[in-house]
């Protein structure tokens, strides 16, 4: 008898066994009709929605299961409205409005569930966005462990920007040190428990983003949350058939990231980021973008790290520091469940 | 030393203990900007968004933890489709969009999810309705039990219509038989496994309401899912501090729903409903009104059933067969979890 085919970890896990089973399972079945100029088949960070005015929406979902629900730099309540939030930015979205739905286990402690609505309302406030509406439901125990949030988001975008309309001799930009989401919870779990400085670098980037766009010039970007860098960036390549050559020691990764990295045997290239975005910017603009985002404070790390080449389509090359050149592979998923 | 405050059942169950608990530990922290004229405070089926050329966009968002995943009359996905669309019309919103999330159990089966994707894409279908984008999240056995799914839906009104924009004289319609979810899922949960004929009314109401719409005189809707139509109406009679006056043997509720309230001993006005509307609709307009609901197969059913008064603002009156006249009164939330 042919054993029944099931989930896996890896099905969710933002890498190559997700990418494969979305293409052959799912996008067959809602291929009749798209949303917009940027639909579910393009599989970005959010579709487009066009308006009977001419205007794009861009719309993107998100549900956020990560564990420990309390972290170093956050909470999931943080993660679901910066994930959000972010997520829209590199659409070039400026947000219009949040929804929250909350799937919450009996006999949870209601503080901690005010905890994690006040981080969600911290965030709407430093943008500036309302939670336009909610939904709340409560499963016995055993059903759901502890919390789940799901985020949805609408943006309005003059046009948006996709993640793969980008030419060779491009240059890729990211705001940001990498890793540190990703490591700081692997730290915080309870079968680690490593007293560390890590924490995560949840926040909502429009404010950077918006920045960068007034510069020009800014051809794709992408949030490297699961599946971390290596994931976004071998999305980006592939999708545009072109090559990102990345040159490594211009990579800003903390030393403390590396260090919890080497330890635990884990690319800090593959792990979630919850606060910073790729930009592939053309090279006429692309120093003056760099300069607004090292002036911001949610910049201040950002680096010029590579170059756009037809040299090998769909891969990413990683420059190393004595010289030595290889391919950074898509991740098959993420290194440990539930890190978002 | 004081017991630390816990979620309960009862905070997910849309009745009287969720509304408070909303008002009072939720709302107060979202206060400082609304996302457009029926804000989050408004707690209607959905909210609207200002956009910039004028229209108003409808929102809402909900998550699905039914059990069992697959019932008599459809599943998991099928809900969750319909449910959103449905929030969507009653808001007088024209669906655009879906989004879609899914939380899933490792080890689920993939022939299952596949189904529950086709029926979510069938009700789309039904409704010429695109899924702009989704999410999956795989979590870990324990951490979830089985499939859990959110979706928003974005919809476009001009302009929205609300829940509460009623006067004494106008006429109270449903737009068919009551309780037939709720009944449904209730016998085929596994403590009762009981052998009926009953299935869940689980439809997309748009092609509906369009049609009741298009004759003018719609005053105001609501879905009664959550707590079922004694929810709704009390909902709509506080907001309006107006009173429904019901006349109780025009309510259609099927023989079958009827004995399996009995059996049960649970009203079959306080469980939910998939594929049902309340209408609040203004005196000259109802007979016209429930003529096009007649007309329409999901409508076949529909029926007048009261009057607004401002005899007892805020209340639901039942007259009864016998002449009786009784409070229909808020339930405390759904009588089991996990119905929709």
């Amino acid at each position: 008898m042919k054993e029944e085919q099931r989930i896996t970890g890896l099905h969710g896990a933002g890498g190559e066994v997700m990418g494969e089973f979305l293409a052959e399972r799912v996008l067959p079945k809602f291929g009749d009709r798209s949303s917009g100029r940027i639909g579910l088949e393009a599989l970005d960070d959010g579709a487009t929605i066009d308006l009977p005015t001419g205007a794009e929406l861009v719309v993107t979902t998100d549900s956020h299961v990560v564990k420990p629900i309390f972290f170093p730099g956050g909470n999931i309540g943080t993660l679901a409205a910066a994930g959000t939030i972010n997520d829209l930015a590199v659409m070039g979205a400026k947000p219009l409005a949040l929804t929250l739905a909350a799937v919450i286990e009996e006999r949870f402690p209601i503080g901690d569930f005010e905890r994690i609505l006040d981080a969600f309302a911290e965030v709407l406030d430093t943008v500036r966005v309302p939670l336009a509406c909610g939904d709340t439901k409560v499963m016995p125990p055993g059903d759901v462990d502890g919390i789940v949030l799901n985020t949805t988001g609408i943006g309005a975008a003059s046009p948006a920007i996709g993640d793969a309309s980008f030419s060779p001799g491009d240059r890729v930009i990211v705001t940001g040190s990498i890793g540190d989401h990703g490591m700081a919870l692997l730290a915080a779990r309870e079968e680690f428990r490593l007293a560390t400085a890590l924490a995560s670098d949840v926040a909502a980037l429009w404010p950077l983003i918006e920045c960068a766009l007034s510069v020009g010039g800014v051809r794709a970007m992408k949030d490297p949350t699961r599946g971390g860098l290596a994931a976004a960036m071998n999305e980006m390549a592939r999708k545009a058939h072109l090559c990102l050559e990345i040159d490594e020691p211009s990579i800003p990764v903390k030393d403390s990231v590396g260090g919890m990295a080497d330890l635990l045997g884990i690319s800090p290239y593959e792990v979630a980021n919850e606060g910073k975005a790729i930009l592939i910017v053309d090279a006429d603009h692309a120093n003056g973008i760099l300069d607004v985002l090292k002036a911001h404070p949610l910049g201040a790390d950002a680096a010029l790290i590579g170059t756009v080449t037809d040299e090998h389509p769909g891969r990413v090359i990683l420059a190393t520091a004595v010289g030595g050149r290889r391919f950074l592979d898509m991740p098959l998923g993420d290194p440990v469940p539930r890190i978002c």
